[in-house]
Order: structure tokens, then C-alpha cells, then sequence
């Protein structure tokens, strides 16, 4: 049996990581996108298990404890991880997941899966990312500055993933990583069955 | 300056090299084909520089002595070898240079070189396997029985490599070497500078 891979997408604030997953996931229907576990309360029309799996901090902390997540991170009081054990299964059976995270999370799943598939999207620009951040258009220039400062720092970490895929247009990037997904697929260690001939 | 790829198309005995290599210097014309240098005297037709680099044993072996060589083997006592000077220069100039090589020179060069694209070439069968092997016809059957055995020990060796690619039709293979490489060009490592922006 082919293993699945283990797609993580990831790139810093303002890069356009939700539109491309997006997209991706439209034209590669095989593809499943891992849920997420978290502690914070459910939103009007999230429904466990579909947005995420929602957890109390008591249950989300025993299994912290217990190891059972590929990466978590506590943020600004709720905790959000990736459950290891569904992707396992998931992969073993031969089906790709699609972990769409940022660059602290990212890093935390090289370790613990060394053999996934690391993709860094950029922004096209300083000019690009400065439109994007700025579009929001709910912030006071200073914090502006500052997340903009945060984000060229964190194109920095792309220098730690396998590949860097640019995102000048949704259909452009999306085009690259079928390509890198292509590739991938035919990874020896993918289906080590086939050298026994 | 974004760096030229090493791809290292590697193989047992009889899954068809020379052929895929051929196909793919036709279809990507920027790929330069490394020319491994040699102890042994020219053949008629046989240039400098073209097929190999001709060296006398003394001069092969004083380029060994300076650690010139990216791997080199003593074949029935003619030395074969790759001179990893030339490959660094166009590498660094953004020219990917091709390497078809034997598996035990390939894990040789994935020791001196692991930036490098490393492809095993899979025999679509044994069946197929051995038709190659006893299509050359110049064997008796105890000695293609033992090259039999040799190559299905050797297909082994492909774990050790990223990339697994079957060589069911010389087309067919071509294509998935160059859905590898368009991916391996989107290589983080490839191109530094793209993280400062």
C-alpha cells in the first residue's frame, strides 16, 4: 500500500495560505483537510468535528499530556493542535492530507514528521504583502507596522521548508504545488513494496 | 542567482539508463550532461572532452590524491570518474547538469552531494527486467542467471534514493523525471535571495 502525504502549507501572516488550500482542495478532490482540535467555544453554524473539534481545556490538556498532538499551540487563552492519530491512520491507508498552518506550527511538525511535504508560500512582494495586510483596514498604522515588520521576518523561516512556492495568483501557486505534489508521489519512501521484484 | 540542480538518474543494470537520459537531454535542452573523466584509452570516434575526459592512470590518480573527484570506481582496471570542479561552476551559474551513473557511484555522490536530485529508474517488471538483460545475447544462461540475481539485489539499493520512477515506456518515464524536476526546481535551498524581501 502507497502511504499519503502529508501536505503542509504554511507561509507567514498576509500570504494568502487559506484561498490557495482552498483552491487546491477544489481540484484535487482526494485530498482531505485535517481538522484541527481547539478549546475555544464553537462559533454560530461550527459543528464539531467539520471547523474543528471542540474540546474543553481539561480534555484538550490530557491530551497534551498523553502526546497526542502532532503540534498545539496556546493562543491568546484558547488552545488550538493537530491530532497525530487520525493523519497516521489516514496516511497509512494511502490518503493525502492537507495541514494548512503557520511558520511556529510548521516547524513543530518537522520534527515530528520529518516526512512530510513542507511548501512556503511568499508574497509576490514587500509592496504585495504591505496591500494585503493593509486590506483588512481594522488596524492603526503602528500595528500595521509592526505585523508587517513580523512578516518579513517570518519569509526568514521559509529558508527551513523543502520548497518556496510564490503566490502572485491563486491559479499560479496552485499550479506549483500539483506540480511538487506530482513529485512527491513519487517518493521512494512513499511505497517501498516496489523494489521488491 | 538561482543554484542548477545535480539530477542523478541511476538504476540496476538493464532498466534502461542511457535511454531515459537520452530522452530527456531531447526534451530539456538546457540540461548539460556531466562528462565523467577515464583511465582508459580512447575508441575510435572518441573525443576529449565530448565522451570523456582521457587521462593516463597517473594523471587520474593524482586528481584522486587532490580529492577532485565526486566519486570514482576502478572498472577491470580502467578508472571511471566524475570531476566534481566543473559540475560546482555551472551549478553555481544556475545550469543543471545530468549525471547517469551505477548505484554504488550514486551513493557515493549522495555522500559528497546530498543537494543533489536523486532518481532510481525501475524495471516495470522482472519479467521485463530479464527479457532486457538476455536481449544484449551475448551470455550463457549462468552468467545472465547470476546479472538476474545481481539486478534484484541491486533494485534494493533504490530505497536509499528520493525518487522511484518506472521505466515502462521510455516516455512515460521521461514524464515523471520532469514533473520531479519542475518540482525540485521550486526547492527552498535552490534559491536563497527569494527569502528577502
Amino acid at each position: 500500500m502507497k502511504k499519503g502525504l502529508l501536505i503542509v502549507i504554511s507561509g507567514a501572516s498576509g500570504t494568502g495560505k487559506g484561498t490557495v488550500c482552498k483552491e487546491l482542495l477544489t481540484r484535487e478532490a482526494g485530498i482531505a483537510y485535517s481538522v484541527s482540535a481547539t478549546s475555544r467555544a464553537p462559533r454560530e453554524g461550527e459543528m464539531d468535528g467539520r471547523e474543528y473539534y471542540f474540546r474543553t481545556r481539561e480534555a484538550f490538556e490530557a491530551m497534551i499530556a498523553a502526546g497526542e498532538f502532532l503540534e498545539y499551540a496556546d493562543v491568546y487563552g484558547n488552545y488550538y493542535g493537530t491530532p497525530l492519530a487520525p493523519i497516521e491512520e489516514r496516511r497509512a491507508a494511502g490518503e493525502d492530507i492537507l495541514l494548512e498552518i503557520d511558520t511556529q506550527g510548521a516547524l513543530n511538525v518537522m520534527e515530528r514528521c520529518p516526512d512530510g511535504t513542507f511548501i512556503f508560500l511568499l508574497p509576490p512582494s514587500l509592496e504585495e504583502l504591505q496591500r494585503r495586510i493593509t486590506g483588512r483596514g481594522t488596524e492603526s498604522e503602528e500595528s500595521l507596522a509592526r505585523r508587517l515588520a513580523a512578516a518579513r521576518d517570518e519569509i526568514q523561516l521559509g529558508k527551513r521548508y523543502r520548497y518556496a512556492v510564490l503566490n502572485d495568483t491563486v491559479e499560479a501557486a496552485t499550479d506549483r504545488i500539483q506540480t511538487i505534489l506530482a513529485a512527491e508521489r513519487l517518493r521512494a519512501d512513499m511505497d517501498p513494496e516496489q523494489f521488491e521484484i
